[in-house]
C-alpha cells in the first residue's frame, strides 16, 4: 500500500468560547474525516514529549523519524530555510535583522523601522563571495532575515553580532573555540561589506527622503550548522514526496531528501487550493510510496485566536478529501493529524496531544466517528512523533519484522 | 499563571475487599476533586516507567524533573535524608544499625535488640570531626540511623563495615578505588571511637541493667553520594517552593533547591491538619510561582493496610482542597496526584500507575468526574514522572516553545 499523510498544521485546539465551549474540530461538520476515523483507528499523538510545545520545525522532523533532540541545531538554520532559502548539510545559519546603524557605527534601531519594503532588493544585493565562502542573505517578514554562509572549514563555533541592544556598536564576531576562527574572520568582513552596500543602496535612499530609518546594517545571532539528515528514501527503502506551501515544512522535507511535488495554487495560508494540493499529492503517489501533505491554514486561524475560520477551514479541508480521495482509499493508508496544537484562546502552539486518524483497509476499526480531541481519547492510538513512520509503514505492509 | 502541585503520597490503589472491591478513591466522596476532574484534563501517570516500583525518593526526583537513573545514588544519600539530617551536595552517606557486639568485637545482635528509646541521645554522641572531616549520626526508626561524612577528597568508593550475618566481627572498611582510601581511614577510626562512645554511654548502662542488648556498636551499608541536583529555580526559570512534613520529600526539595514553607500542624502523617498545608502552599504562591505539597497520610493507611482509613483520608483531603483552594482557581494551575501507589491490599508500594488530574482555566475538559485509578484511562494524559514539570510549565504558559 502507499501511505498519504495529511498534517493540518495547528489542528489540535481547547474549548472554544466562540463556538459554545467546543473546539474546532467538534463544532465542525466533516464527514468525510469522521468516516476514516469511525473505519479506521484514532487516538492522540505528542508530536514531541508530553508537555514539549513543537515547532513545526521539530515537529516534521519527529513525524518524518529525525530525533528533534540529534537534528534541530538551533533556530538559525530551521528559521533559514523557513525565508525558503535551499540550504545544504553543513550551512552555518543566522538568524538576522536588518538594522540602523549611525555615522559612527551606534546601533539605533535594531529593527530599521520595522522595515517592510525593499528588503527583497537589499537582500540580493548582500549575496557575495568572501575567501571561498559563499554568503547568501534572504529577507524574511519585515526587519528579519537569514543569513548562510556555504564553503570548508566552517564553524558555528562562533559569537553573535547582535548585542540585542542599542546605543552600542555591533560586535566583532570571535570564535568560542578554534573551529570558529575562519567564520568568524568571514563574518567581520562580511559585516564591514554590507555596511558599505547597504549605505548606498537605492532602497535606504529612498527611505532617508521619506524620513525613515534606514537598513543600514545586519545584525546576526543563533548559528548554527544544517543538519545532514540520512536520506529518507533509503531510511525507509520506499520513494518519499511531499507537497507544502510552508517555507519551513518545505525545507525540512527537501533536507530529508522528499521530493517536492508543486501544485498550483498551493499558498501556504487560509486561502490555499486545497483541492489541488490533494490532487497534486495523489497524482504524486503513482510515482511515490509516502506523500507528506502539509496544509498550514488551521494553524493561521489558530493564530488568529479565530476559532471559527479554524472550523471553516476544518470543513474545507474534509471537502477536498471527500472530493479527491474517497474514490482511492484502496491501496491507501490514510493517516491525519496535525503537526501540533494551535489553541485559538492561546494564539499560539501548546503542548496538547493532537488526534490523529490512520485509515486503511483490513485495519482495526475503532468506530469513534466524530473525530476530535475528546473523541479519540478512546482510541487504539497513542503516540509519540518518533513513532509515526513505524506506525504508517507497517500500516502498509512495507516494514521488515523486528525478529523471527 | 502559577503552579500547585498536591501529592498525596501513596495515592493508586487496588480494589479492597474492605470497601466491596472499590478502591479508595472510587469508594470516597470527594466532589471538589472530582469537579476538578471533571472540568480538566484526567490520566495515568507512571511515576518511573510501568513495572517499576517507585520510592518516594526517585518518584519526587523524577516528579521534579530529575531522572532518577542519573541522580538516585543509592539508598545511603536517601535515608540519611529521611532521617531529617541536613545534607549538601558531596557528602557521602550511609545507612546504618545500632548493633551489640561482645567484650571481643563479635557482633551477638544486628539490630541491638531492636532498641526504641534513647537512640537520639545515643546519636547525639556520635557527632564528630576525624582529620578535617566532619561526621552526622541521626538516629531513624528503631535500630536504625544515617552516617555522614562531610569534608575534602571523600568518595563513596569503599566497602560496608556491616557483614550482614552475627557471629563475626565488623569488617574493616576498604577503599575499592584509590579515591576511597582517605574515606575508608576515617570510616574505621569512626568505628573504634563509637566503639568507646557507646560502651560507656548512660543509656547502654540503662539497657545492661534491664538486660537488654547494648547498641554499643554502628554498622553501616549503602554508602553514596549526595548528588548535585541543578537548581530548581534556574532549571525552569520559576521561583519554587514546597510545604512537606515528611523528611525523605523536604530533603529532596531543598536540595533541588525549592524554598520550605513551613505550615503549623502539618505533621507528615495521619492527623495533619491539611486545611493549614494548603494554605501555607496558597500563601506561598504569592511569592513562589511553583509549589509542591507532600501529603503523606494517604501512604501511611497503604502501609497499614487499611482501606478504610484511606478512603477516609481522601476525604479530608477533598474537604481542605474545597475550604482553601476552590475560590482560588483563577491563576491557578492545579495537579493533584501521587507520587506511587501503595494498594492496601499489599501493605506496600506497587508500579500500577497512579491516577492524575491538572485543571486550570481554558484547559481540554475531560468531562470524566469521579476521580479514580479506573475512570481516568479514558482521559487525555498517559504520562511519566519525568514529562510532569513539562506539562505543568506549559499549562501554566511558563515554557518555551522547542523550535520555530
Amino acid at each position: 500500500m502507499k501511505i498519504l499523510l495529511i498534517i493540518a498544521d495547528g489542528l489540535g485546539d481547547r474549548p472554544s468560547d466562540q463556538l459554545g465551549g467546543r473546539t474546532p474540530l467538534e463544532a465542525s461538520n466533516k464527514p468525510n474525516i469522521d468516516y476514516l476515523a469511525k473505519n479506521g483507528m484514532v487516538g492522540l499523538i505528542d508530536p514531541i514529549a508530553p508537555g514539549i510545545i513543537p515547532g513545526s520545525d521539530t515537529s516534521h522532523l519527529s513525524y518524518l523519524g529525525y530525533d528533534p533532540n540529534r537534528y534541530y541545531t538551533g533556530r538559525g538554520p530551521f528559521e533559514a530555510l523557513g525565508t525558503g532559502l535551499s540550504l545544504e548539510a553543513g550551512d552555518i545559519a543566522f538568524r538576522a535583522n536588518f538594522a540602523t546603524v549611525d555615522g559612527r557605527g551606534m546601533i539605533v534601531d535594531r529593527r530599521a523601522g520595522r522595515i517592510r519594503e525593499g528588503t527583497g532588493h537589499l537582500a540580493r544585493s548582500l549575496n557575495m563571495r568572501i575567501e571561498d565562502v559563499e554568503i547568501f542573505f534572504k529577507e524574511g517578514t519585515e526587519h528579519r532575515g537569514a543569513l548562510v554562509l556555504r564553503g570548508k572549514d566552517l564553524s558555528p563555533q562562533v559569537s553573535d553580532n547582535d548585542p540585542h541592544k542599542e546605543g552600542v556598536e555591533a560586535n566583532s564576531v570571535v570564535p568560542t573555540s578554534r573551529q570558529g576562527e575562519k567564520t568568524a574572520r568571514i563574518l567581520n568582513e562580511f559585516y564591514a561589506k554590507s555596511r558599505d552596500i547597504l549605505s548606498g543602496h537605492d532602497v535606504n535612499r529612498g527611505r532617508k527622503e521619506k524620513g525613515l530609518n534606514e537598513a543600514n546594517a545586519i545584525l546576526f545571532r543563533g548559528g548554527g550548522m544544517v543538519p545532514e539528515l540520512p536520506n529518507f528514501d533509503r531510511k525507509y527503502s520506499v520513494k518519499g514526496g511531499f507537497v507544502a506551501g510552508v517555507a519551513l515544512v518545505s525545507g525540512i522535507c527537501r533536507l530529508a531528501g522528499l521530493k517536492q511535488y508543486k501544485t498550483e495554487g498551493a499558498t501556504g495560508s487560509t486561502d490555499t487550493n486545497l483541492k489541488a494540493k490533494l490532487t497534486g499529492a495523489v497524482d504524486g503517489l503513482r510515482e511515490s510510496d509516502f506523500m507528506l501533505v502539509n496544509i498550514k491554514g488551521t494553524d493561521i486561524a489558530g493564530h488568529d485566536g479565530d476559532a471559527v475560520k479554524k472550523k471553516e477551514f476544518i470543513e474545507r479541508i474534509d471537502k477536498a478529501i471527500g472530493e479527491v480521495l474517497m474514490d482511492n482509499l484502496g491501496n491507501l493508508v490514510v493517516a491525519f493529524t496535525g503537526d501540533h496544537s494551535t489553541p485559538a484562546s492561546l494564539k499560539e502552539h501548546s503542548s496538547d496531544p493532537v488526534p490523529i486518524l490512520i485509515h486503511y483497509n483490513g485495519s482495526r476499526k475503532d468506530g469513534i466517528g466524530a473525530f476530535s480531541e475528546t473523541s479519540v481519547r478512546n482510541g487504539t492510538l497513542r503516540l509519540k512523533g518518533m513513532d509515526l513512520m513505524n506506525v504508517l509503514m507497517s500500516s502498509a505492509n512495507l516494514a521488515e519484522k523486528y525478529g523471527a
